[in-house]
């Protein structure tokens, strides 16, 4: 199909679409004419992927095509969730960690098979080091619970990209389910503290 | 204390406390002079909740005001809830989600107390609209694992506001926890992820 058909069919408009080639988002069409290419339903689905980075998992473009590159590649699976992790992460300096909080994390996972550069390890970390430094640092029934459920979450995420046939799709799966994971959990999770809260504290406190 | 030591103290520069000051994140200290006030541990406190919103949980200015008027206010814990979490979460068209998406969420929510305005819900049923429009519809495992651990993480939220003594701790880990929650999550599944990975994919893959 034309530019326009691309546009009309995957509601980019022309101008996006033209960024995103530019910026190397998406894969240049098959060349038809001097000032033409053409697009097929791989163009479309890349428009998808790309749409949903960016709008729903909330990156920027350089990560968005990090990711991307990561998909296109033939790196094995424990490899594009390495970049998939550490491109939806924070990047954050270990020497500003204090000891204590890295132990306290590293007690939690203790167990798991985590590697000490482990971008989520650091940003959960960080997370406690802000308690701390609010004077809030007894998080202990906190922090497992969250620990567990993450555990929990894992294992699906891994269940449904084992699901997936050929490497593009279970790729696909990592990179896009390591984005879009995140805004499905925080929404739940919204979600149920509502429903929680209301159980708790109904008739009076709102 | 005066403003230079609350600068050195709380390790955050002169312009930037004045910035907050200016913003209303920060309440104005006590007159003691034509050019000068002071400032006491309140201030310090607020400027580490200030500084946890914005460099670990990402708000911007504006949501960390909004946020931050929350725990001033004499609001109840459940509206404090609905004000953290609305800031917190994209804002989301409802019209632009096809019914069906916001009816798979409404099955997993099912007997839930979640109103249908809960941005979670929007921001879950937004994310199984983007899977939906990549061809991955089939997500029958994977989000009731989701909102399994999203229970059990709002419990423990829960949990920890009911462990504060007074008001003010209540709400503040409400505004708090709602925020960093999420960074500590997202955290924690990378960490699981790789341990889950590693146990499946160990010796080849990567």
């Amino acid at each position: 199909m034309k530019m326009a058909q691309l546009s009309t069919t995957s509601e980019v408009p022309v101008a996006t679409i033209k960024y995103y080639l530019r910026e190397g988002l998406l894969p240049a069409g098959e060349k038809s004419g001097p000032n033409q290419s053409l697009y097929g339903p791989d163009h479309l689905r890349r428009l998808r992927v790309i749409r949903g980075l960016l709008e729903v998992g909330g990156l920027s473009v350089a990560a968005a095509r990090e990711v991307i590159d990561a998909i296109d590649s033939d790196l094995g699976l424990a490899h594009t969730f390495e970049i998939a992790q550490r491109t939806v992460s924070p990047e954050i300096d270990p020497e500003a960690l204090s000891a204590q909080v890295v132990a306290q994390v590293d007690e939690v996972l203790s167990g798991w098979h985590v590697s000490p550069e482990n971008p989520g390890r650091l940003a959960a970390a960080r997370v406690l080091q802000t308690f701390a430094e609010l004077g809030q640092p007894d998080l202990s029934g906190w922090v497992p619970a969250y620990a567990a459920a993450a555990l929990a979450v894992a294992e699906a995420d891994l269940d449904e990209v084992d699901a997936r046939d050929d490497r593009e799709s279970k790729t696909e799966m990592v990179v896009i389910g390591t984005v879009l994971g995140d805004a499905l959990f925080a929404g739940l999770r919204r979600a149920a503290q509502e429903h929680v809260s209301s159980q708790r504290y109904s008739g009076g406190a709102s």
